[in-house]
């Protein structure tokens, strides 16, 4: 492991998602990989990642701009990447990750960026630890009893995920984005975005991450009492964004949260897929940095 | 009548919603009220009205910060308040005499702000006449063959219609705000806006106006051909905006809105009814200036 650091928390504030060392931290559970960088007023936004997602999945086009007014941490949870243990089968499990991160960090009130598998793991935070918990963007995500969760067998995510002739970013270019002309050429902007880092990088995920992940999606598919009431015990305002046409987590699931949440926005962009917020970087932080500053 | 002038327009940059004065305009259908303020480098910007609302409906706090980018043009059509002419019993009635108002004017492209009925005659008027309309925010509406628009006749309509201690613009806290306590406060701020307005006011709307516009609704939820087609053709950019818990024309029309028109984003507020863009001014200006200047 190639370990910046496991002790001494480095702040930089004049890196980006491109430049930010990847710093480890060791807690009561494991130890985890993050990346800290940007500040200003704002509480820190710690983001949590998607499916298979390292912390070189994230676009600086979104998270450095949002450093702008905040710290932003980035975390890669436990099993994944270079962080130690093993991935969670479930969002609870997950979410005992997070805690000891944010322990470790003495990170004690924070704003949270969720994106897909990390919208849960932020659902779940909110309702364990409230106290914890200020404010959620909740993107291209489902609330636990949801439908349609990442159900990678499903044809048209199939076609893609067995197509021979996409490897590496490509893949999520055809996932994340529609099949109009102007999203994949966004999915292209994203991903020559994610390549501008070129040092100090993670390890991709393999199957074993990727299965104890579904397994995860596939125990919050399950319902537990009355359907959606969790909803209501989450009082921090909320902002709920998606693309239309996501395939990989239907915006019906993203009407569901904004419908039974107490307090959630709902921002649904157009002719956009699962990976919305790359699709449209600088409306996305616009957005965000209303809800997150007022 | 009243009538400040039927034929030259007087450009009130400094005048207001509250102090604009009603301006008339003689066209080859009718003589159309109609009040216009504000100025910059947007495109004018039409504002269509709901259900039984004259040109006094219009909410200062929404207008005048719009009118600080653009021309504001609040539009009575015929049979509403001063304008003279029967109500049409069709969307399309209606939007003819847009057009003629528009064409009187000289006014070749515009954006419009639909309210609820307004927000229908906007749609037919981006089908029929696509070259007028650049850009239409459309809230709190519903799409041709939508559902459950305006049955006032539904229990929890009824029940405040027919409520004898409600009077005035009462009945307008009640119909466009949700029972929370913070909701209902900012209708009553609304109301208090809409008060300031003590001159040259128009006439209020008769159970004829009332009438007329209830069968354009009941015209409107019918199908014809493809449900929803006709909301492919509608090129134009649209910001769809909603309260979540909207009892007049229920959120899900939004939803098809924004899914089957090609270029619509989504925007819907929490605790907010009918009347989302007043219980929450200051975020609709903003985001609606965004949407218009993007």
């Amino acid at each position: 492991m190639n370990v910046t650091s496991t002790s001494a928390p480095v702040l930089s504030p004049e890196a980006s998602a491109i430049t930010a060392p990847t710093q480890f931290i060791e807690t009561r559970l494991e130890t985890y990989g993050y990346r800290r960088f940007g500040g200003g007023a704002g509480l820190p936004l710690v983001f949590l990642q998607h499916f298979t997602g390292t912390l070189d999945n994230w676009d600086p086009a979104v998270a450095d701009q949002l450093a702008g007014g905040r710290e932003v941490v980035l975390f890669e949870s436990a099993g994944v990447g270079r962080s130690s243990g093993d991935v969670p089968t479930t969002i609870a499990g997950m979410t005992e990750h997070l805690f000891a991160f944010a322990d470790a960090l003495g990170l004690t009130q924070i704003d949270l960026l969720g994106f897909s598998l990390g919208g849960m793991v932020a659902q779940q935070a909110s309702l364990e630890r409230p106290s914890l918990v200020r404010r959620m963007l909740l993107v291209g995500t489902a609330p636990k009893g949801g439908e349609d969760i990442m159900h990678l067998e499903k044809p048209e995510l199939r076609k893609i995920l067995e197509d021979p002739s996409l490897s590496g970013y490509q893949v999520l270019v055809k996932l994340f984005f529609t099949s109009s002309e102007s999203s994949q050429a966004a999915g292209q902007a994203f991903v020559t975005r994610l390549g501008a880092r070129t040092q100090n990088r993670e390890p991709g995920s393999g199957p074993k991450v990727a299965q104890a992940q579904i397994a995860a999606f596939r125990a919050w598919e399950g319902i537990e009492g009355e359907r959606f009431g969790e909803l209501r015990r989450i009082a921090q305002p909320c902002l709920v964004v998606n693309g239309m046409l996501d395939t990989m987590i239907p915006v019906r699931n993203s009407y569901i949260l904004a419908e039974h949440l107490p307090n959630a926005m709902l921002l649904i962009y157009p002719d956009a897929g699962h990976g919305s917020l790359f699709q449209f970087p600088g409306s996305f932080v616009r957005q965000a940095t209303l809800f997150l500053d007022s």
